[in-house]
């Protein structure tokens, strides 16, 4: 690897700075992986943050203001709003750059943003596979994309060395990158982000919605098991609407296949099947070490949650 | 409060040494609650660990050799095997000795272990709210149940006294105490632990079985939600099998709620309604905080998972 003083890009815009455009803001400039970063919002309020925070080195009003003789423009907004954003900034890309986004589905967003950005860009969506319940600039972190992966989706005749400058500047930031085909992932996050969403999101409105126990009892007694569920059901909504209206296909399959699944465990569970029950907890068991072992989660006991101290004993 | 010196109880009988009765033996003798504490498990292998960990005064063979002159009884095990154990203490029980539990269903536990209990000792079903995803005497630790919720279920009839008496047991641990009727319990619990880790299971078997994704995928690409849910379908099987085997009314019952709810938003998805999506989002976004606000979560975002740092950059 080269040793080399000068950052890999000049001028990196991000438009949309919460957790992950914030996040970026962070990253490369911890890493010096451009020598200018421009950050722009939809929201006034949202900028004078960003400007506040410090991590941007020019706030603009503008997606086409941001994205002037960007060598990198990366799209940090919901899904939805892709289209709209490369509509905007289309006539104002500089020749050459490389045009990304960080959207959790990757067809409709080459659908939505293809059409308008110029030939003369290298426009490669990206995914990182990563994230927290929170949003907005302040929710941010320079080490949020370590050891996560970040899924590049080229479409056909996009430059080798252009996928490989954007996948450089996401390993720069810790991340793993993967390259696949927009459709596979759209499948692929359908069972490991957007079904799991969906689901949680589900039993956290079940839960808060019975008539036979109280809203104040779901909290209580929620380290049981509910709890875990909360933390993703408590992500962006806008965000998961977007997600949940473009990747409806995928999401409708996987679905089916869950609904099979659990209509097989609620009849073991109707007819008494104990060994039906033993062994499918047994075989889910196992998938929890793989994660651990691949790094894609905490080894520690709870994730990590901390303990609090035993109260003082009587003496 | 009396400041005393001797301990609340004389002997503390652990039928079963599992995370929760090893994280009992171990909360105990930190707050000094018995004078003694006996141990013994179904299994010669956990017996000597049990022994190796030092983390009982006695380990002994069998629950009846276990009981003899205990005035805290406390089996802990699976639901399904309560009965049993009643059966093989009852004829040893001291009089006046508190008989209890630590299950996750109570109707079933009462049910079976009730006929088998002599008229001269208090027994009163708990269950606490706390757990982890490993098992076994190695995976128990003092503070388990710090901030967490004991629910009793007293039957009626029994002393007051002798509830009070394990309540304050329970409180010394660190654990609140709350009392409700058995019924109440398994269906507030259904919600808050047995639905959730029903789906956890059903979610995580359905990605495990998925033609078009691989294994591989599915653990690589987990940070987008999945892993959260392989936290509790990590949990312990035999547990689990009781758990849907004695509970079955009431998981039935939420799980048709659920099963509501879901085919609710999945219509959502198919016609494209984002603004129902977002309505819902929005509404289970406020759930976690309250979680979070009483203290039944970590207010760390992601649980507290720490993130490593930032690979060096280049310079």
């Amino acid at each position: 690897m080269p040793v080399t003083s000068s950052p890999p890009f000049q001028r990196l815009a991000l438009i949309g700075t919460g957790l992950i455009g914030s996040s970026i803001a962070r990253a490369a400039r911890a890493q010096g992986l451009a020598a200018e970063i421009v950050a722009t919002a939809r929201s006034a309020a949202t900028r004078a943050r960003v400007a506040e925070l410090g991590i941007a080195d020019h706030v603009v009003e503008t997606a086409a203001e941001a994205v002037r003789d960007a060598d990198l423009v990366i799209a940090c907004v919901p899904v939805g709003a892709c289209g709209e954003i490369a509509r905007e900034i289309g006539p104002h890309l500089a020749p050459g750059a490389i045009v990304s986004d960080a959207g959790s589905v990757k067809g409709a967003v080459i659908r939505d943003m293809a059409p308008h950005l110029p030939r003369h860009v290298h426009f490669i969506p990206a995914h990182p596979v990563a994230g927290t319940e929170n949003s907005g600039p302040d929710a941010g972190f320079a080490e949020l994309f370590v050891n996560r992966w970040c899924i590049l989706t080229p479409p056909d005749g996009v430059a080798p060395e252009a996928v490989e400058r954007l996948a450089a500047f996401w390993r720069a930031m810790g991340a793993d990158v993967e390259i696949m085909t927009a459709a596979h992932h759209d499948l692929v996050l359908a069972v490991t982000s957007h079904l799991p969403h969906l689901i949680a999101y589900t039993i956290v409105g079940t839960a808060d919605e019975l008539a036979e126990v109280t809203c104040s009892e779901v909290l209580k007694f929620s380290a049981g098991g509910f709890r875990d569920f909360t933390r993703i059901a408590a992500s962006d909504p806008v965000m998961w609407r977007d997600v949940f209206l473009t990747n409806k296909e995928a999401v409708l399959e996987m679905l089916g296949t869950f609904q099979e699944d659990l209509s097989r465990l609620t009849r073991a569970i109707r007819r008494g099947d104990g060994i039906a029950l033993f062994d499918h907890f047994t075989r889910t068991r196992a998938i929890r070490r793989g994660i651990v072992s691949m790094g894609q989660d905490s080894d520690s006991v709870d994730f990590g949650r901390v303990h609090p101290t035993l109260p003082k004993a009587a003496d």
